[in-house]
């Protein structure tokens, strides 16, 4: 009996609308989770990030286990007490970012010794220590421990599917808690092969869940697209299939077509940092001089507070001055536009008319991609 | 007639309660007033300001002149709608700003020639020009142009007075919107002949609400109070007294007793930005690793957002972690802070006893200032 229950309540080609249940609430997939690395989806409290219609956030377990420490955040109640966030949390093994932030790496086949990149001290992930330090955040899904390498690599692709598919199996066998559901996380770079060897041995295992990982790394778009194709023909139909790393706009559209229900991506906060505003026509930089005098909101079809109170005058005032509150409107916004977005694709789905949602979408959305005023 | 009326409810010794009605709604006073300097109180929405307890709040003419206009701000409709914060603002007249950021200050009788601390180009405020920047910004409280002189020095201040003086009464005559307060302010150093002179001179003008300038700049507490006591001994006792850039929670409770109704400070924002909790016992350092397992609130008396939602352990947290939202939630809580003890020194005088609470206050806040765990 797993955790989480995953539930299709409509199919449309590939696509799926369905319902996650988890411990903390319910789901409604497809879903965007926006990423809280540190314990915090930056620039936004609890609250206005359930306003901006986030339903299930992201935690990060390299952050947390390095700072606060995972012992630390288990004694003060866990990760949902602690960030007051009382929504689904979804928690990271930490492989990610152990190859791309982590510093002086050694692999092998037991886990990964590396150096921390906030103080330099010698830490050692297991997949046991990565369940345990998952364990101690608490949250409703966790992820397995794997290893992400560059995408272009066949051999080295290969051998690292081996670790990573040995991490599978040892995280499934360390995991304890009855009230978290571990997914799986399938990799294999940009070959059909290896994804598919990777799909079929992930998919063995029996997860309630299953993520796609190592896309979005620097292949092209057309290789994203076949990696999904390939994967998602072999993932259990009947268990929720999560997209790592991936918050564009565009390709939440081209991924939910293929059958993906979950995505994760630090973009729209990352962007809202750097002034930049996601819409349904394109991005917007909002430090551009000709907002200086544009009493319209950001996105004049959006609902979020930010769009319903600020005029693009005022948030380019906000970017230009350096005021913090800059980044909270536009990360309200952005996070908005994708959470919105998901739920006029589980709309469409259910009417079973997503390939014309998808028409529509593009063909507006690269119109005015670039530049935009 | 003027734009603002204000209405003694109650008196207690010097100290006294009222409603300062405006065009955008009633203040209760004493009023603790955040500052949004650039047109944004430092990393809140009017939402959370408003949920702080804030009723007005302050732009200011010199940032907001430099940046981004005071004609693009009242093309945009006015700093109300600007920064959508509906309730009642204050505007400075720059003057402080002038004399304290701006560079190569050239002063004569009738203004002040200077340099844009941001980006060098050559600028002049005379009295006319001050009222006209703040007539396009469209406050509902103005201020007349003053000279804020280094406090220590005689010769100095008087000759700076007599500027004062002579801008005060242009100010008064420049002004032209029936929907704005113009209220004067008394300057004069740490010199009772010239703080005496000056509220003299201020009070014969018939301003609507009188201010108190140049205080909080270096001198004692002592001098601030006695300069506080010579003034309002002069000033009108039936029109508001602002005492200007105070804002540290002991002094507003000194300052009440001495007849003061208005208080503004960057106090509580700076504060929180540097990770400085303002409570009624003092000051805590949120950095101190002792927060680090600490599960109570920032101060357990307090009824704020952040103290109803967060430990000082996650707060410690966000702060080393160097999270935006650290800020966001310290704010909160210090600006809380901050209007919740205007409100209890209003309950006190209406009660009669605001000596008593000023003993409780000041021997509580005294005895636990720092350190604090």
């Amino acid at each position: 009996m797993s955790a989480v229950k995953f539930e299709i309540t409509a199919r449309d080609g590939n696509a799926r609308a369905g319902l996650l249940h988890t411990p903390h609430g319910i789901v409604h997939t497809p879903v965007f989770m926006p990423v809280g690395t540190q314990a915090s989806v930056k620039a936004l409290t609890p609250q206005q990030l359930d306003e901006s219609g986030a339903t299930i956030i992201l935690g990060n377990s390299y952050h947390l286990h390095l700072r606060p420490g995972d012992e630390k955040i288990a004694n003060l109640g866990g990760l949902h007490e602690f960030m007051a966030w009382n929504g689904p949390i979804l928690t990271d093994s930490g492989g990610f970012q152990v190859f791309s932030l982590a510093k002086c790496r050694q692999v092998d086949l037991d886990g990964v010794t590396f150096q921390s990149h906030l103080d330099g001290s010698k830490r050692r992930f297991t997949p046991e220590k990565v369940i345990e330090i998952q364990e101690n955040l608490g949250a409703d899904i966790i992820m397995t421990f794997d290893e992400c390498p560059e995408p272009y690599d066949h051999a080295y692709n290969q051998e690292a599917l081996q670790r990573t598919h040995v991490w599978a199996e040892r995280c499934l066998a360390a995991k304890s808690r009855s009230d978290q559901a571990l997914f799986g996380i399938v990799q294999g770079g940009v070959f059909p092969d290896l994804r598919e060897q990777s799909a079929e041995f992930i998919a063995s295992l029996g997860f309630p869940g299953n993520a796609i990982g190592g896309l979005s790394v620097g292949e092209t778009k057309a290789e994203m697209h076949e990696m999904i194709e390939v994967v998602n023909n072999i993932l259990p139909e009947d268990k929720p299939r999560y997209l790592m790393g991936v918050g564009a706009p565009d390709d939440l559209v081209e991924c939910v077509l293929r059958g993906i229900d979950m995505f994760d991506c630090v973009l729209p906060t990352r962007m809202a940092r750097n002034h930049t505003a996601l819409t349904r026509l394109g991005r917007l930089n909002l430090r551009n001089s000709p907002f200086s005098d544009d009493q319209r909101p950001i996105d004049e079809t959006c609902t979020c507070y930010t769009c319903r109170t600020f005029s693009r005058a005022y948030i380019r005032h906000l970017c230009v001055a350096k005021e913090i509150l800059a980044a909270t409107l536009v990360s309200i916004h952005n996070i908005h536009t994708l959470t919105t977005l998901a739920g006029d694709m589980r709309q469409a789905i259910s009417n079973a008319r997503l390939e014309d949602f998808r028409h529509d979408f593009l063909s507006n959305y690269r119109k005015h991609r670039s530049p935009e005023t």
